[in-house]
């Protein structure tokens, strides 16, 4: 190992220099993002339909478009205190397993018990949601990792969590449902008798194992009609971007400390939230024409939003029931051929994300499974942290970058996001050791068959 | 939340900071710990006997009592920057949760893949056997802690790893499986027909479901059968508290930073790795008359080796095939009653801990295993980190602590260790969520058929 003399494996911040305040991409952006529209009318959402699902602080969030900066408040630096700074890192064990000239480092921000970087926006919601006085939240978990995150927030702030899990991951998933119990959330299996909604699905079919959209629409229904509750959701949304814009703000802080600047930007996309978050500085530079960097979107191949998908105004979710968004989507009923990474499982993408990938400002690519969990076991083996298989996709494209600068002899700063670690998802792991592992790409048929659901209206041709 | 201005939250050192040297508690100890015998003669072991057994180097640090500090080789301190320093924390949440004058702190060794401090002791082991040539080393596990921090430090090293894993465990814990798996270690369910002693209680047990004495055998059959391969164990060692002591060390390095002194330094105690680790450079100052420090052993009541054990000589394993040690002893053959804190099932203690024990230099204190629960899920809930259930009973004993200094007004300092995360472990939390928790205490008969195990001769009266 070779280290250089003054960059150490590990940066972490002193909490005088962590960030004070949120940076929103959107202030920047010449072309803003289209806003939310409303189903029946196709009129943008207004402040009063959202804040009926969402807190009051959280819709202004979301509705922002232009204030560059917004104050992190103190209780959620302090919280942030608890498992931040995470550690910008230089991956020197991987630059020479690969025999790289690149220089490679990565933003980790597995170290807390939720496992991921979910939990930067759960405890931002959570206290808003606190903050207006309400008894608590109500959300939707698949895999459930950004249930944890907030069942972690909820606890912290004392808020109520009720956290409606898909039937056949809290059957599969004791562990993480144990975990949401330990911080004091409960957890039902979608669909429930605690519905409307649930009841009649249940009634249609029943036996069924639930879906994200059906778990989904009980968390809403649930936050809508008993007093004191809000519905939250870990992605997508602009406010989760904002939130999530402390991970590239305190990479750029140390970065900027030891005179690093990256040439490649890589991040793990399904809906945005970690990508949007991880770029954000270093988007608004560029953005504002005072630096360039190559941001690079990596998605499944199994679910392409970005690489093959439309850029037209779409359901968010299967239910059909949340407003439009103008995005890369594969339609709202594209069924994604079995993967491990759940959280990119997701048919659409952040809608300011995708204004700026069709505006130019950013790249996209897809990766097959076999070949990220390779890249996943190279990284564990060399530099330790086993990787969620979300964060494996970044890895991949990270190790193709620094493997192409081997060929060109090129000595390009790459930086990734690390978004989480696998503990939960050994049984991918264990599908990719037996050779098992699902590489399937979905046909221009397959495809046509979600396009064919995305709504048609005038102005929204794709 | 009131932050002292000067204390943040996680206290990381620099590199440049970190210890470059171990040390050994024994060399500042007036009473060495009695020698290992060889249970045939009852003579010390050799050099020469233990080396067909454990590498060189690391049979001479296990006979070393005299030399204080023994230099870190870089290659091991290179791997240690991968995920140490390991943050000092400060428990401001749970100070304010306890509403306690008392300051507590608590060093984290969680934050790596193996998901404990075991990771510490695996790479040193792991680098001296590569040292010396070797193509790989054997060991076995049990709940898997050991044997997933070993094959990451094989991993690293490119080193030959095989771990025998009781069947039981092999089938129940699946996900620890496959981390080793992912980290290219063999894995083989114990007892096996790769080995004598595997085929032989195969042949008298067919159906077993295997022992941690078995896997033991089966692991050091193949070590010293097979050229190149050395056996190497987790825990109880002299070795292995030697490689711990960073813990404790990076603790002082750290508190004397802040001008920091505890004035109650607590662990939880199996075998001793961690306490021994944590405590050594406080004892040493104890030990040789400069500080005093109140220092507490802490271990479950359903296998109280210090509270209710003997100081006597016995064997370290089921299988009464290892040498023996003066220790304190529940006696080999004792059986405890179930309990999730796998890592403190074990019968004795380390010969170094027995003396200092024995000699009045530290307390020893059982706890209850709902007790330990309960104060697992409220620290889980102030501070984010869902702890291991063997780290519990630390946080257990901390928390009294506390609350004794908020009856008596007192400020004191307390320091404890958590040794790890409890991700691994829910099925453990889901049996205390449910009110299924065991807490049998061993009767005093229960305790007396293990004490009728320990070899009696003469010198050995208990």
């Amino acid at each position: 190992m070779n280290q250089e003399e003054k960059i150490p494996y590990k940066i972490y911040l002193e909490e005088s220099e962590m960030p004070k305040s949120w940076y929103n991409m959107r202030a920047d952006m010449k072309v803003k993002p289209a806003p939310l529209l409303n189903p029946g009318t196709l009129k943008p959402m207004t402040f009063e339909e959202l804040s009926g699902v969402f807190c009051d602080d959280l819709v202004a969030q979301e509705l922002d478009d232009n204030t560059a900066f917004i104050e992190i408040p103190e209780e959620i630096r302090n919280f942030y205190k608890m498992y931040r700074p995470s550690p910008l890192v230089r991956a020197y064990c991987l630059e020479e397993k690969l025999q790289t000239p690149a220089k490679i480092y990565y933003k980790f921000e597995g170290n807390n018990t939720s496992g991921s970087h979910k939990l930067n926006s759960a405890i931002a919601q959570a206290y808003y949601a606190k903050k207006q006085g309400l008894k608590g939240v109500t959300t939707e978990t698949g895999a459930g990792q950004w249930g944890t995150a907030l069942s972690m927030a909820c606890a912290y702030l004392g808020l109520d969590c009720k956290v409606y899990m898909v039937k056949v991951s809290y059957e599969q998933k004791p562990f993480r449902r144990e975990v949401m119990r330990t911080y004091g959330a409960s957890v039902t299996p979608s669909p429930s008798d605690s519905t409307n909604v649930g009841r009649k699905i249940l009634a249609e079919h029943p036996g069924t194992t639930g879906s994200l959209g059906c778990a989904i629409s009980e968390a809403v229904e649930v936050a809508t009609t008993n007093d004191g509750y809000r519905y939250v959701l870990g992605s997508v949304l602009n406010q989760v971007l904002l939130h999530q814009s402390v991970i590239g703000l305190e990479s750029k802080i140390a970065m900027d400390k030891y005179g690093i600047t990256p040439d490649i930007i890589i991040g793990c996309a399904g809906g945005g939230s970690n990508l949007g978050g991880l770029i954000a500085p270093f988007m608004g530079e560029k953005l504002r024409g005072e630096k360039d960097y190559r941001i690079i979107a990596v998605e499944p191949a199994s679910c392409p939003s970005f690489t093959r998908g439309k850029f037209a105004y779409d359901f968010c979710d299967t239910g059909m029931i949340c407003p439009l968004a103008k995005m890369y989507t594969l339609g709202s009923g594209f069924i994604p051929s079995p993967n491990h990474a759940g959280g990119l499982r997701f048919h659409g993408m952040s809608t300011v994300l995708s204004q700026l990938y069709h505006d130019g400002f950013m790249e996209a690519k897809a990766v097959e499974q076999t070949a990220v969990f390779e890249a996943a076991e190279m990284f564990a083996r060399v530099e330790g942290i086993l990787p969620a298989p979300e964060s494996s996709h970044a890895i991949r494209a990270a190790i193709d970058e620094a493997l192409k600068c081997k060929e060109t002899g090129e000595e390009k700063t790459i930086l990734f996001g690390l978004t989480g670690t696998g503990y939960f998802d050994m049984v991918a792991y264990e599908k990719f050791h037996n050779g098992e592992m699902n590489d399937h790409i979905p046909t221009d048929a397959e495809l046509q068959v979600g396009f064919d659901g995305i709504p048609k209206f005038p102005g929204n041709e794709f």
